[in-house]
């Protein structure tokens, strides 16, 4: 645990990457060193399941306020970027309030049992802005994971597609104004599946097998779509698809995923490309503009 | 098969009842034949799981417009019921048409990939129009089986579980708004689950799968909303509970159900009160009324 004392080459002070589920801790963190950072890993205990070989790791319990603060102290740590997914969320008795933020457990332990993830999040950053820190957005660590406008790879979605794109963007947008979901499923213009607390690739999993039990048409392919909620803050939990989504996807006999241009994270894109096109699945960026944003 | 020339002792012409899975066909028939009635079964195949023992009973394929044109003419039927589930949708090869309706064919099969379930049955009920029968809805056969206003049990809702109940019901609007289902689980202020084509039984197990998995909080126990969809046809699919209803929102932990009086169906009333009662759960009637209809 060489963390105290560490330099940071970058001029704004060093950066600590919060890291939870998946690939995008480790993006985030090599992307940083290609920009000459040295980022400190907080490793979230359960959660992260990524080796973060060659970088300083420290483990944390998801609730330990007190660890993270001290550690974000003797680190030297001015940003902190949140990243990768939480499975389950911390448990009253598992929150380590740190002196100032014990006033605040009633509410935070509320928040953590009551709301939507968009109001975690918020209460997550305000917590850790409390600690000194400025919080910042894995967009601007890795601007290029951010979706583009528009068709990935070589397959573009068709008018049935487009049909089903539309009708599951309606949907994902009521999900979000409701703070439930990031996902829905459209299958032939019948939106068939919306994400809840289970997360995209459950969701998919749940399509595949209501497919193989002839409940959802075989003879419509469909669509994946993932946006972000209305009123998210663009530093938490944006849209992420990579290649498990894709596969994921291809199992529930979908036709391709469409996700919000500019406010969504492709991982992998290059292989995640080659994999859609040999499937014959489109990756598609999709600009909602203010128009579809102000439907709220 | 004693279908030809069964005299009806209702005035208003015999009846037939459409069965799909589950118990709802059954109260009907026995509920009409309480009334001096002898209604027609058609047993929907692959969906109607119960015995009619002691009614005229059918076996019809889903899609076989021809047979049921015949079965409703040589029956003497003026009045029809729709009752039951239907897991799977007949696809194009399974629908048999009549001459008159050969031409509609197309839209028929149209509707049935690319639609949600009120549309189709909204559908079926004009085919069977056409056919020169009245399609009536089970609560014209059973009106005893409308959920009332109030609490059906000894337990009563709590605070958190009418806030509960409030995000649930604005979850359930918007998903029959967009027709893609009835049920909705809050927890600890949280929705958590949304029904789409899996049905309530199976979103029910979803939620409890992810309390297993600590994903939903333990200290919350959360409700299950049905409503009617706002545009839903009185005469088709309205949000029903029952025994196995019960049982799986306990196993996933909830504290109770909410239905929407007058418009949704509670099956064995007595049995669902007492278990509910045992398990220390409410079952209640909310009514919504205008104001809460109106907010689309």
């Amino acid at each position: 645990m060489a963390v105290a004392g560490t330099p940071s080459l970058a001029p704004e002070g060093r950066l600590a990457i919060i890291a939870g589920r998946g690939q995008l801790p480790v993006y985030l963190a090599e992307a940083a060193r290609r920009a000459g950072e040295q980022p400190l890993i907080l490793a979230l205990k359960n959660e992260a399941d990524q080796r973060f070989e060659g970088f300083d790791v420290v483990r944390v319990g998801i609730g330990d306020l007190a660890q993270i603060q001290s550690l974000l102290r003797v680190g030297g740590i001015v940003r902190v970027v949140m990243s990768g997914g939480v499975s389950r969320r911390p448990e009253w008795r598992d929150i380590k309030p740190t002196f100032k933020t014990l006033i605040k457990i009633p509410s935070v332990v509320r928040t953590l049992m009551s709301s939507g993830d968009d109001a975690v999040l918020q209460m997550v950053i305000k917590l850790i802005e409390a600690m000194g820190c400025h919080v910042i957005g894995a967009q601007e660590i890795a601007p290029g994971l951010l979706a583009k406008t528009g068709v990935l790879g070589s397959v573009v979605p068709g008018d049935d597609d487009l049909r089903d794109i539309e009708k599951a963007v309606e949907a994902a947008e009521m999900l979000g104004r409701l703070d439930i979901g990031q996902g829905a499923v459209c299958v032939g213009g019948r939106v068939v599946a919306l994400e809840g607390v289970e997360g995209t690739d459950q969701m998919l999993q749940r399509v595949a097998e209501l497919r193989a039990a002839g409940r959802i048409s075989s003879r419509r392919r469909g669509v994946l779509v993932k946006l972000c909620k209305p009123q998210q803050d663009m530093r938490a939990d944006l849209p992420t698809i990579g290649l498990s989504t894709l596969e994921n996807a291809r199992k529930a006999g979908l036709a391709g995923i469409a996700v919000e241009a500019g406010r969504a994270l492709v991982l992998d894109e290059t292989q995640l490309v080659a994999a859609a096109d040999a499937a014959d699945m489109f990756v598609t960026g999709i600009d909602l503009g203010l128009e579809g944003r102000g439907a709220a």
